[in-house]
């Protein structure tokens, strides 16, 4: 059971660690959203997304021989670099398994930071099984993109300050990929947040699996699913997540990739920050109009959840 | 005599109508520039800029009777937006003059908020001419971009909230167009600031009349200059902001538009954040090396002016 204690002692860690980041509003936005909104800009976070929560919290409290040994991490980018960085914080070294597609801007700052990457073919090879085959040949602790407590209860951590700003937001946006991010927010939006405020998952519409889940009640499978949110092409929820998810979670909406291009470039002309397509993903069902019902005039929290886009795929994307 | 107090005044008006914006760290940006780096991201303002704080002091210090008459400006942008904006928001009617090449994202953003656009040739007409013929016939309220008290104390409110953030600044970077920004700024530093901080001006190398204009002894009139950064785009410094800069300002860089492209990539790649030309003028100096000798190992505040620029323009100087 991850409870708020969980959050705040991540907290504490993570004081000299991550950013405490801005929480960006907008007249314009709040316009074009027909709300009132905002944007917790963990793209501005420090290794450019909130991973780096979830991964110090859990890094920072191995023991000093799981620390000599080494660790261990699979991930399309992001989750790679919040790794990378908290072992080369914590003097530890870190080996991961990392897409051969995930873009070359996410690969080249996980080998900056000092691990070795390996990379593997992410719509032939199950990267779970790779990833605890390596740990246990080579004695390394995995340290799991989402399914963990502790790397819940970081993540929890970008919705505890977001209520510090604004204790009485009626709804939460997050996107969703393997439901650290949600679970962890959720769990925090629980505890400290109005009762009765509603919190929205949004996936992209080609990996829908948490919505899939939910409905069927039980963790669904599908294929690898192709969308431009590369921080979203799971599979199937996790076991730990799940479970927070179907508890706490009130509903999942779907965008398209060109609903979350839409919102990069809003983001880019409008906000001058550069987030990345997963990072767009919970505002653009907003922009999108998807949630007028629950959100119309209402205090609406987005989380932006990363911004590691480099500069040509970004012009691909949007042109 | 603009003084603390007027800073002060300043600040107080644009509580509820300015941005506060956030000040940006970050560990790979100390590497890559030697230092220990605050970027205040005005980019972030309302308006795109930090124009709105100037823009708003002034106006809405005008009487009953000058804002049923309208008011009047010229700009290549930013100060357009500005005054468009600040003229809604006291309820009064803009009239802007801006150079028929200035980018399309600010002439559309300015029409948006509701102001006539008349357009001029910035290489053959003489805006400041224009701009005083335009007012006398239609008995409008001239607001100067940066030649005006009220315009210099609403500006130097940005140094006044990041000396909160942190005081001890051993060195400060501003961008130079016509001098309000850096002006007001060099108040604040003087007023509140560490004893012997150094406060740098930078320039666009094609537009260094501010750096010619201080050896001169008086200002200098040059060509329009031809650079990238629209908003520097000045043939001479202000009357009132040349006497202030003489006074206070230590030194005037001089950078490339390549070396501000380099800066622009930089901000977007590894801060995320959009900056226009202008706006990444004042890093462009710490990152292309200029500074080593003030800047080594201090800690250094640079003013990120703006973030007015399309995804089109974007792409095409950083291509």
């Amino acid at each position: 059971m991850i409870e708020l204690d969980n959050l705040r002692s991540a907290a504490r860690r993570l004081e000299d660690v991550a950013h405490r980041t801005p929480v960006l509003t907008s007249r314009t936005l709040n316009e074009a959203a027909g709300a009132q909104v905002f944007l917790k800009a963990e793209n501005l976070q420090r290794g450019g997304a909130f991973k780096i929560r979830g991964a110090y919290n859990k890094i920072s409290q191995l023991t000093p021989e799981e620390l000599s040994r080494g660790i261990a991490a699979f991930s399309s980018g992001n989750h790679a670099q919040a790794v990378a960085l908290s072992a080369r914080l914590v003097g530890t070294k870190a080996t991961i398994l990392m897409p051969e597609d995930a873009p070359p801007s996410k690969l080249d700052a996980t080998r900056a930071y000092g691990s070795e990457v390996i990379t593997y073919d992410r719509y032939t090879q199950n990267r779970t099984e790779l990833g605890l085959a390596l740990s246990a040949e080579r004695g390394l602790t995995l340290v799991h993109p989402y399914d963990d407590p502790d790397i819940i209860a970081g993540q929890g951590t970008v919705a505890l300050e977001l209520l510090e700003e604004v204790p009485d937001l009626d709804v939460l946006l997050v996107p969703v990929g393997g439901g650290g991010l949600i679970s962890g927010c959720s769990i925090a939006m629980s505890a400290v947040g109005r009762p009765g405020a509603v919190i929205v998952g949004v996936e992209p519409a080609a990996g829908d699996d948490t919505k899939q889940s939910l409905a069927a009640g039980h963790r669904v499978t599908i294929e690898v699913p192709r969308t431009i949110a590369d921080g979203q092409q799971v599979e199937t929820p996790g076991a730990i997540t799940f479970e927070i998810v179907q508890r706490n979670v009130d509903q999942i909406d779907l965008v398209t990739d060109a609903e979350i291009v839409g919102a990069m470039a809003f983001l880019f002309e409008r906000m001058k920050i550069v987030v990345e397509p997963s990072g767009a993903c919970a505002l653009s069902a907003l922009l999108a109009g998807h949630l007028e019902e629950i959100a119309d005039g209402k205090k609406v929290g987005v989380i932006l959840s990363g911004g590691n886009i480099g500069i040509e795929r970004f012009v691909g994307l949007l042109s």
